[in-house]
């Protein structure tokens, strides 16, 4: 039986001792303060349970769950800048601490060592974990071209902002899991079923994501609390509010989402009574668990093949609970 | 016998029928935007010639090619950023041209394409690419950051600029000439002197390059002249000039480099001439000639080895040559 805490613990130390220091310690100033900052090392906590699977020595696992961890901070490190954001877990963003260059660089180089990391391992599935990682992180920036486009964008449909997250979200979730699978030697077939529940948990997560950017507990989300609401970010609850609202409403919805300057509290407390009113959260919280209905369907469809898979559906559990 | 314009044209029609397009439109525009663009192709040219020795096809070396040239431009999208650089090849930088967030996302975008065209390559000759990929696309960031540290340090020693140098410029050329060796099968004594080659030869180009700034015809060189000196940046001349001048000729340069607001052409004309007192232009002009000596020993040492390997030295002489 696996110890997520101990899984995790193992993670930071493998990240603390197999590190791609630069001989040039400003490049590595800003890498440091990123993946020393408190994360719940989601995507690796997964590839990990992966690989552990029908027993096998997970430990096996350990670049590849540093790879995409190293690739998940690259992607904050450069959106951060594109969104001009201020705080990240509750501390200064890399973009505000180090500059806009070093933001820039050091996020280059975490790309460049999320690669190097897939060298270290066996060499039989190394090259069938670099096309896992070419195709995610390929669609992660796909996503987050579309997330540009829709700040530009009156009308969002709801399935162009469900491909948005999956390609932002769930993609590299998704290959966190099929990575995992390819170092445990899974089958074909179980592989698939991995990424596929990683692909529509990921797509839940985004969605729940968006639920507790406004209805939320800020010490848990270390976030400022409706940080899209004044940001005028495309989420899936304006989205749909602007569909299901009516008429009326959606013109009152669209007047404060084309505000710049205003009262941030009333603003906030506004655009929420205008979402309670058609109940958002619930509908949001429910579209959530159709993905994790289906997330999960994949895995049952295998769960009879593998050892060890319900600690894997117990930790996504565990996850979806802390999101709700 | 292999013609250079031959090459190139395959490498353009390569880069055009292959191409990793994003479904998001926006993301492809600054890539076509600087990939299209008046470039002379050296590194992909380099990679095939290498390619192409003992006969080798080297058609097999194009996703190679393809894999380098798309590297470069990455960084070019990222460097403009990071120079705040308004011209590039005498257009608009793709920064100016469509935006911060566009040239980080593209650039990103660049990056992880050049490991995907590396995935073309023939099965057997793709892992030992990708790790020359990534060794010289790490050097390349660190080359950059010392770049930038240049920026905000008043003395920079000769030893540490010749590093930049070779981590950011020379470290690609080498792993253009290394690719072709490991895609044509040449041994490892022959793919070592060919990096040692291209290693060689970057600095030199470097070296020259930093002279034809002050030195070079506008037209040809496709920058606005003596960009450095307004940029204040640290070059070889400026290091050895500092190095070399009266302590009087040394204050009055360092006053130069300290201003920001100035009549260009004045500051143009007296910073060339303390230039000129000792003699720059000759003396770096030397120090290129040095490292393309030692450039050509390495090739000379596997030259009864390899058939064709005039072509690439000849090749290498043009383009030293232009550079003269």
């Amino acid at each position: 039986m696996i110890n997520v805490n101990q899984l995790k613990t193992e993670i930071n130390d493998y990240l603390l001792k197999k590190q791609y220091s630069a001989s040039v310690q400003q490049l590595n100033n800003p890498i440091n303060y990123t993946i020393a900052q408190k994360s719940k090392r989601i995507r690796p906590l997964l590839c990990l349970m992966v690989a552990s699977l029908n027993n096998n020595v997970y430990a096996n696992a350990l670049p590849a769950a540093a790879s995409i961890e190293y690739f998940h901070n690259f992607t904050l490190l450069h959106d951060d800048i594109m969104d001009n954001a201020d705080l990240r877990r509750n501390k200064p963003t890399a973009f505000k601490q180090f500059g806009l260059n070093s933001a820039i660089l050091s996020g280059d180089f975490m790309l460049i060592n999320a690669y190097q990391y897939l060298e270290e391992l066996p060499a039989d599935v190394q090259l069938k974990c670099i096309r896992i990682l070419n195709y995610a992180a390929a669609k992660v920036c796909e996503g987050q071209q579309l997330d540009i486009n829709f700040e530009t964008t009156t009308a969002v449909s709801e399935t162009d902002y469900l491909k948005m997250i999956a390609y932002k979200t769930a993609a590299l979730i998704a290959a966190s899991l099929k990575m995992g699978a390819i170092v445990a030697s899974l089958n074909e077939e179980q592989a698939d079923h991995l990424y596929q529940f990683g692909w529509q948990l990921g797509i839940a997560f985004q969605l729940l994501d968006d639920v507790l950017d406004v209805y939320g507990d800020v010490e848990k989300f270390g976030k400022k609390l409706a940080g899209d609401i004044i940001q005028n970010k495309k989420t899936y609850l304006l989205i749909k509010a602007l569909e299901l609202s009516t008429p009326a409403d959606k013109a009152e919805l669209l007047t404060w989402f084309n505000k710049t300057e205003t009262n941030e509290a009333e603003k906030i407390e506004a655009v929420t009574h205008l979402y309670n009113k058609i109940n958002i959260e619930a509908l949001t919280r429910q579209k959530a668990k159709d993905y994790t209905n289906n997330a999960f369907e994949h895995l049952n469809m295998i769960a009879d093949s593998l050892t060890g898979i319900n600690q894997l559906s117990n930790f996504a559990n565990q996850l979806l609970n802390r999101l709700t």
